[in-house]
């Protein structure tokens, strides 16, 4: 395993920055660097960044906020509404004792007289010390990087990444169960379209792990993420119903079945009900598991079910706060 | 009188939010509550908070900004854009030393995905420290605090209430005319719809006073809140015209006859002039007297009416400020 | 020159806020003044605003942010969405230790319910110490001024002014080449309405440059201007094409010719592929010279322009952050 100052991987160029700024510590790990992928990250990585997250999680609930990046400037820069990754990213800085510019309202600017997001990049660089970007486009995150000189924090790139997520979620199961590894973790509902849940397993498939994935026939994981868990020697089941594989699973990770995504609205309304968690369904589940659920929710998980103490959605997304924030620390070279 | 620590008043249990954080003074009245309606205060809750956003007034006068909030986040909540109130928690909160997360686009967001108040809420409290809630729906506020951990300020929820204007109007009055009890109270213009009035009418039969309700017949206050007020053993009396009260008014509270509240625009046009506030109408005024408005005012009150000392009504904005900064400090165990 | 406490000029009453608040430099320059057009500046207040500029500059190289305006509210109002400047404004506090209230959103609020900018300027001035305005019409900024009681810093008018955008023009040149007096300076593009080369060429009139100004035809350099110009005795050339002047240019600075302000749409199309720079026109230009541009640029910089290290225009943004630095620190008595 990697220690603090000697990272056994060094990330390929690109996810590197050229920024070499004041009174940082240079030789920490991720300093300067870009989060833009969860393919960028060994597993002494995802350890590396588990570690500060759980002791940015030890510090928030003792002290709350703490002044680690005091001064530094992250330009939150988001093309499409979300608040709730926004507001963790604000969240993150501000309990750092850092400040944010928030960049919400982009589609009214300039960019609709047609500045170019590597422009927008470069003058927001000009100002801030670090990026957050939310954009619609597939590979923007991966553009915007390839011109900035300060980093950039991949915040959602449309049908591409999301990797602050996938870390999240990862980082959610191994402060709730202890380990990763030795788990049989059940991914449900919409596994074609779900982003999240894409970029789960391929996090998952560093570790030890048995998945299954549960989804109507339409909405079954893509072939190409399933063959790279495989090569990873991870063993993978489908079905199409949770009662097979429920009683087994340890992790059960539910996923909104998003109207947007159906072109016949017909199939929407047949598949939508299929996979809703009730109490009932959670009568069936082990004793010691989580549910979790990257939200927005609107039935899938019906209300009667947030009081299950297994139900860890409401707490994955306080973990989401403690990743943002060593991610924060840690491109910035505080940690 | 209740002294600091001993409040002589226990809200019922929906104020109570669970929340118990690091560090704080848990017996300090207030600490974890939630601030949802005026119905919610005894006189000597009022007293207490008047005296803190006095003292607030004072340090802000004295040093402009001081670090008692340092390092805790306010999320800033507003499902319909009212850049008056926003501004001033907003500022409230950072001359406190606090930080602030704006969510003022709500309606672009996963709200629009569907997601509830409850899910929002529960999602903003994993990363702040307090909300502050406007919402278009009435009971809204309500709904937030029986599912939040944090504590939940209401900043207007509808029709329903928006009881830190009512708190900053009283203390409007206390700070400039020296007391509440003993003073001859005017409320004039839309009494029907204006929530304002009706939270002011409601705090202010806590005192000694007399109130006088001059509006239009179609625009009179509303029975039910008249009832409340008769309760408490308050001398209420309703005119048509200005005039008749005028010269006893010590304080003159004008609200404004909002157009989208007809039906009928005819209507509107017919009243929209009978209650203007000129220098002519200030002439008839008594000399030591507050003229105040909750704004914003379109032409109920003149400009000229502006360079007048017994206007009040942009130094009772700043008063809003020292209300907001003293409730946050409180509900946050720091006053 | 003037020393730091001791100007030369005093600008007229209306450049002059009313406000004296706690512990602040009464004795300062600029001090409690407003910040609306370049016609206020004498050279040597320009003399003075770039020094502390240069000195923001260095500060922030050495230690990124710092405390000058710790405690200290900027209010930025912003009636139309300018992500640059706006954002350039944030940083710019932030970096000095101050917050700001973002108020970005102007449109959907209480101004559709009809609130007159003043009332919306003394309402802001209730909660924050200095106030930038961003409005479409010009005169606006003169008009907040004359009512606020705190300092207007005018980030844009409409047709009217941006002196902050004039200044940090003046100073990337002065940061650029050392000095100003002495350099050929030639202005390229839509001159007629651009806002932006009105306000520096009032600017550069006051010190010993020769201006070549190259346009169409339709879009040359407005008569007004260059009668201010002629009177102080600089000497000013036009023409339509850049090969003329090129060759003996210090300062190339490109406007974009706008779309929205060419009433037919087929002399835009004629006209907006005139001026545009490649790196073969680069090539013709001096090895000391620098290309400057006030962003967002479309097509008439190329993109292979961007690596030539005479191209400044990055850097220009850079330097923005410095002079609003200095003009905040400033106003607020803290330079």
């Amino acid at each position: 395993m990697a220690t603090r100052n000697q990272p056994s991987y060094r990330p390929p160029q690109r996810y590197q920055s050229r920024h070499l700024p004041f009174g940082d510590r240079r030789d920490a790990p991720f300093y300067g660097k870009h989060i833009l992928s969860v393919k960028q990250f060994s597993r002494d990585d995802l350890t590396y960044i588990f570690e500060v997250a759980h002791e940015m999680r030890e510090m928030v609930l003792r002290v709350g906020s703490f002044d680690l990046l005091k001064g530094k400037i992250l330009a939150n820069l988001f093309y499409e509404p979300s608040t709730r990754t926004a507001s963790s990213f604000i969240a993150a800085m501000q309990r750092l004792g850092g400040s944010v510019i928030p960049i919400h309202e982009v589609r009214y600017s300039s960019v609709t007289k047609g500045e170019s997001l590597p422009d927008t990049v470069r003058t927001l660089e000009a100002y801030a010390d670090v990026i957050v970007l939310r954009h619609p486009q597939k590979g923007s995150a991966e553009l915007a990087a390839r011109y900035a000189r300060k980093p950039i924090i991949n915040a959602g790139d449309g049908t591409g990444e999301h990797p602050t997520q996938a870390l999240l979620d990862l980082f959610t199961i191994r402060e709730e169960l202890g380990q990763v590894d030795g788990l049989t973790i059940t991914l449900l509902g919409d596994l074609k379209y779900g982003r999240t849940v894409h970029s789960l397993a391929r996090l998952l498939s560093m570790y030890r792990v048995e998945l299954h994935y549960v989804s109507p026939p339409q909405l079954r994981m893509p072939r190409e993420i399933m063959e790279e868990v495989a090569q990873a020697g991870i063993p993978q089941h489908e079905h199409t119903y949770l009662d097979e594989v429920l009683p087994i699973t340890d992790v059960l990770y539910v996923t909104r079945v998003q109207k947007e995504r159906f072109s016949d609205p017909a199939v929407y309304e047949q598949v939508k009900d299929f996979y809703v968690i009730t109490p009932e369904v959670m009568a069936r589940a082990k004793d010691r598991m989580i549910l979790m659920h990257p939200f927005p929710r609107v039935y899938e998980i019906s209300e009667e079910v947030d009081a299950d103490p297994r139900a860890a959605y409401f707490r994955q997304m306080e973990y989401g706060l403690y990743v943002r924030m060593a991610l924060l620390a840690m491109v910035l070279g505080k940690a």
